[in-house]
């Protein structure tokens, strides 16, 4: 029987061409899609790596490897998606890389020795050979949140360029200058986009660019913690903070908290992501809502185009911004 | 070949006994243990079911279906399974019931069909017979978190009565009298024996027994707004609010607030789950501490006892109360 590497011979095409084109992706040239198909017919070619034959047999179960599981944004994105596979006959299977890379190896591994249809991952950034040989197995994949360079694999996330964007704009028209941004791990593309769009936005605004201002962590709480206590320790004064996720948020307000007892007045925070006990604080946090509900139903919707043969769609989801301040359009008793 | 059946003939036992007594569980009398060794001895039995075949080529994947996935009790449970999993060598594939039992009951059917070697579940608590159905494949189960009244199957959860005595012990010596209790769903174990715990308690404690106070919802953060709102439109006038789950608690926190703004003075909220944003309220919820993690690790611990042919111990985790109050010993600042 002919296998995936003859067809790619006959082709003249490299393997993950041949693999792209059988198993429906957009990103194929038209000559690259006539020859494949064309040398598939002639070998009488039926797709049977082990991922392509359990696609053959379809179990209706989806994998979805978040990145945290304790971060509301993916617990969120996760809920969405499971409704929506509900909604087209299929489950959902959670794993949970946790931040790590090495876990996320561990969880492909896993996922490759299931009986699924197709994977939903928020890559950890840093792997990008397992996540090629997933994908060249033939097993349908869809990135969801995070992006890895170089893959072409459909993609759900966030306009992180356009939320910033908002955020700085909203800080400025409140008259503020000082903005400290706790930024995510670089390496990871919401963190480095994120990033980016900060010191981009903040020259565009005219903001200040002490670079005392800027600091990272790696979207958990303490580190958000960390990372403001690293800015305040090193003399800066900044009159808001910009938090790039919501659990740094949580350790953003908590440093800030431990400071006002001691020298420093009140510190606006901004955070990019919305968390649900933002109205209870005093006084309320506003934020960048990012749409994880959105980017969970669109990524389960891409992921079943690939399965069932259609390209599946890229999407930047849109932002918007919730102004909780005494006069914003939220209101303090939203 | 022999199957179970014919050894739980041949022993003079039932089907279930007969599957206990193979899968190793303690709650199995020494007479039936003997009686059915024997049989399969003498019949040359080897465990045949899918689940037991599929355990015998180990996977090393547990499976863990939660109720909320959302609910921060839950992911952090999942968090704490995954690493104790990790620790002994194997990876979770996590699902969530959505608080929903015929979604239960379509997890139950996903991983019947994936190769797992065993599963913790927090029970919905209405489907006892898929729950029986899975026990008797032999598949090796722990309940964590929720117990189903008439299944012999380890159980790690929480000391509910322990914890509502701490939460009202603590509020009576505040001077607390008129306490609403916003509970959960009575058919699920923890909601059943919260409320059970707070009316004994209410009763011994001396406080006000208005049957106005007592409400429930489903453990989810609108039901928490809505059966607050219910209390105060019965014309109750409590001085605080015992929440039977954190989720409940964002709810109760956000209907005093609206109400706090029109006729209301400030209502004392005490929460069984403590949340990660408790100490950033003004005033700071104070808490019953239900140990997620160990209840996650002792069920990954008694999961794998069970697959290797050890009896799973069940467990009851001890609460702790943290005291938020301004003179408490959490203090305001912690």
């Amino acid at each position: 029987m002919a296998t995936i590497k003859d067809v790619a011979a006959l082709a003249g095409v490299s393997l993950g061409t041949a693999s792209r084109v059988l198993s429906g992706s957009s990103q194929t040239s038209p000559d690259s899609r006539a020859r494949v198909t064309a040398a598939a017919k002639q070998l009488n070619y039926i797709a049977n790596g082990p991922a392509r034959s359990l696609r053959r047999s379809r179990t209706d179960v989806l994998g979805l490897l978040v990145s945290d599981i304790r971060n509301p944004f993916f617990s969120e994105l996760a809920h969405a998606a499971e409704r929506e596979a509900q909604r087209r006959g299929y489950t959902v299977l959670l794993a949970n890389a946790d931040e790590d890379a090495e876990q996320e190896a561990a969880y492909l591994r896993t996922f490759a020795s299931q009986r699924i249809d197709g994977l939903l991952i928020a890559p950890q950034g840093s792997d990008v050979g397992a996540l090629r040989a997933l994908r060249d197995s033939g097993l349908p994949l869809v990135f969801v949140d995070r992006a890895v360079d170089g893959l072409d694999v459909p993609t759900i996330g966030t306009d992180n360029e356009d939320g910033i964007r908002r955020a700085l704009t909203w800080l400025h028209e409140k008259g503020h200058r000082e903005v400290a941004f706790v930024g995510g791990p670089p390496e990871v593309s919401t963190g480095h986009e994120r990033r980016a769009a900060f010191l981009r936005f903040r020259d565009e605004l005219g903001l200040s660019a002490d670079p005392r201002l800027v600091a990272h962590g790696d979207f958990r709480a303490e580190s958000g913690v960390e990372a403001t206590r690293a800015v305040l320790a090193s003399g800066a004064r900044p009159t808001a903070v910009l938090s790039a996720d919501g659990l740094m948020t949580l350790g953003v307000a908590r440093a800030l908290r431990e400071e006002a007892a001691s020298e420093l007045g009140a510190v606006e925070i901004v955070s990019f992501d919305d968390l649900d006990w933002f109205d209870l604080v005093s006084p309320p946090i506003s934020a960048v809502r990012n749409d994880a509900s959105a980017i969970g139903r669109l990524g389960v919707e891409a992921l079943v185009d690939v399965i069932e043969g259609r390209p599946g769609a890229s999407h930047r989801v849109t932002t918007s911004f919730v102004d909780r301040s005494a006069g914003g359009a939220a209101g303090a008793g939203a």
